[in-house]
């Protein structure tokens, strides 16, 4: 391999994208994210298991079906209220590992710390990963860590890989919805988001939330014993927000969406926030909630499950999945009008998670 | 979980720590990354799988028994002869999963990239990795992508982690080495880490020199397939070089270590550069090297093996498993003396994988 790799057969993308240089919302989950996805990422890779386009890839290994994912926390600030980035970096993994009705096993940990680093954060840190896993039910098993030097990275970021054990022979994933399918939040929404931004030492709105950052799991598994093939997809509505997450189901399911503004649970803290600052909490991240697609018929069941969890206790339908195959998002608002609720473009949030 | 994350029955070890910050050396592969993997991540994440400190875990999920192993790259130059930050992200993850003799299968990648970066390098950089996955015989699954603001990260990180499936019994890991046991190196020393000096632009020097970057996955498994429970140990020697490597395996394997220095492949232009810039190549970075301890009834067998590969070529013994409990590795020096080999202390490379 020379220093000048040579393409064979692939030529280079660029003029398929919209920029000539990364920009900040090509990681914001977003449009522009799934244009690198989608341009950049699945032409190099194209392979079977990535052409899913789900948070996790489900991969057979010998006689198991295993899901694998992966994800890279730069959240800042590093603490916040609800946690911090190592708690997030389990939580989210774990989560990953969910959608796809897995059981969360085995984790590893990258870090990348900038020089000068204060041992004692570091500690703090890995401890709440230690306290993270040890709820979740996962092992960190193998792990790495790189040092840079100071300016060259911004104190520290930590990947998690994840593997889990799919038990279950259902199809849930992301291309699943089907027409009469209820759409479940499993509570309030958007609280990571707003608590990392009332966390940010430049902005001067104070609010009590907390960050939602927590495992879902043990519900989620749950769920798939006991409503199983009933349940057609999962995702936790990370970055983007719910709305980036029903966006990327429904088109990946060639369906449409229709949301019941008044159902969606926002807590009043985060209204008020959200008001303030000029965000729509559709669009906002969350790191504890999941959305969950379920036959209309299993629908109150699953609702009545998924109640009984730690993480679900506020858990409510906001909507439905309707024929339409232009994938999209409709909200239905407490006015009786209705607007589209589109994937999100340009600038979101940067370093929510 | 609060902001204040409380320990319970684990307490802060910063009093075992040398120092109450990061420091370069933490991440350099040396005594300093040892305390800090011992230390701090040990305590916290306690578990049968890590206490090997193998580069990679060894875990059974269903049925099958699996190799984990994750790597973050932080190479600076991202571009260097012989490879890239994408294909030594790919190499090196490929690499990890060897060493306990899996069949590398499937990849993460997860890409922490700073703002303004051109989209024309991240796509060689990915073209890279494709052709790094498809020559390794690994597929990339997964994948994650995050942008930090302009001056929060350089440039760009990747971080890697792999699945591979372990279709042997045999004990091969890094506290198996065996008194009377062979050490084979499979070709020359260092290139890596001059290659990656030679290529900063604050160095005047100038070498003919590449990375050794490179997939060793065929090579082991060949190896494992023929010479099978002979193999006791296989490591790549990586940041730290090969010392730090025979150091780590010498000492959880409670045996010492003797090298002929006149047997160890070093390139005259890789010992010229050494000699230039003060380096020791037992202590500059391989990426295309794979230490392997063999019961001496088999090194002949295995050195034909290994030499029959592309990256085995140059392959040969270059020391002995010797009696004596204390992990020490001593070199035999051309002119018939003998200096200790310790593990590297203080500010080795940085960033130099």
């Amino acid at each position: 391999m020379s220093d000048e790799t040579q393409s064979e057969g692939l030529t280079c993308p660029a003029p398929l994208m919209k920029y000539d240089t990364i920009q900040l919302s090509h990681g914001s989950g977003g449009l522009l994210s799934q244009e690198l996805t989608n341009n950049l990422f699945r032409p190099a890779f194209d392979n079977e298991y990535l052409s899913r386009l789900d948070d996790h890839a489900l991969v057979t290994v010998g006689s198991s079906r295993l899901s694998f994912s992966t994800d890279s926390y730069v959240v800042s600030p590093l603490f916040f209220p609800g946690g911090n980035i190592g708690s997030l970096a389990v939580h989210g993994t774990v989560n990953d590992l969910s959608t796809g009705g897995a059981r969360p096993l085995f984790l590893s940990a990258g870090y990348i710390i900038e020089e000068g680093f204060p041992m004692a954060d570091l500690w703090r840190i890995v401890d709440s990963m230690r306290e993270a896993s040890l709820k979740a039910g996962v092992k960190i098993v193998t792990g790495d860590t790189k040092v840079v030097d100071r300016g060259k990275a911004d104190k520290l970021f930590i990947n998690t890989a994840g593997i889990g054990l799919v038990e279950h022979e259902h199809e849930i994933h992301g291309g699943n919805l089907q027409p009469g399918d209820d759409i479940i939040v499993t509570g309030h929404i958007a609280d990571h988001g707003i608590a990392i931004l009332a966390a940010r030492e430049e902005l001067s709105f104070q609010t009590s939330v907390q960050s939602d950052s927590a495992p879902l799991n043990k519900l989620t598994l749950d769920l798939v014993e006991t409503v199983g093939a009933k349940i057609h997809a999962m995702r936790d509505p990370t970055r983007g927000g719910v709305a980036a997450s029903l966006n990327e189901m429904a088109a990946a399911s060639s369906v449409s969406v229709c949301l019941a503004e008044n159902q969606i649970p926002v807590r009043p803290e985060v209204q008020s926030a959200c008001e303030i600052l000029g965000f729509d909490p559709l669009y906002v991240a969350n790191e504890g909630k999941m959305l969950i697609i379920v036959d209309h018929s299993s629908a109150e069941n699953a609702l009545h499950r998924i109640r009984q969890h730690e993480y679900g206790k506020d858990a409510t339908i906001i909507g439905r999945v309707t024929e339409g195959n232009r994938g999209r998002v409709v909200l239905r608002t407490a006015l009786g009008g209705e607007r589209i609720v589109d994937m999100p473009v340009g600038q979101q949030l940067p370093r929510i998670c």
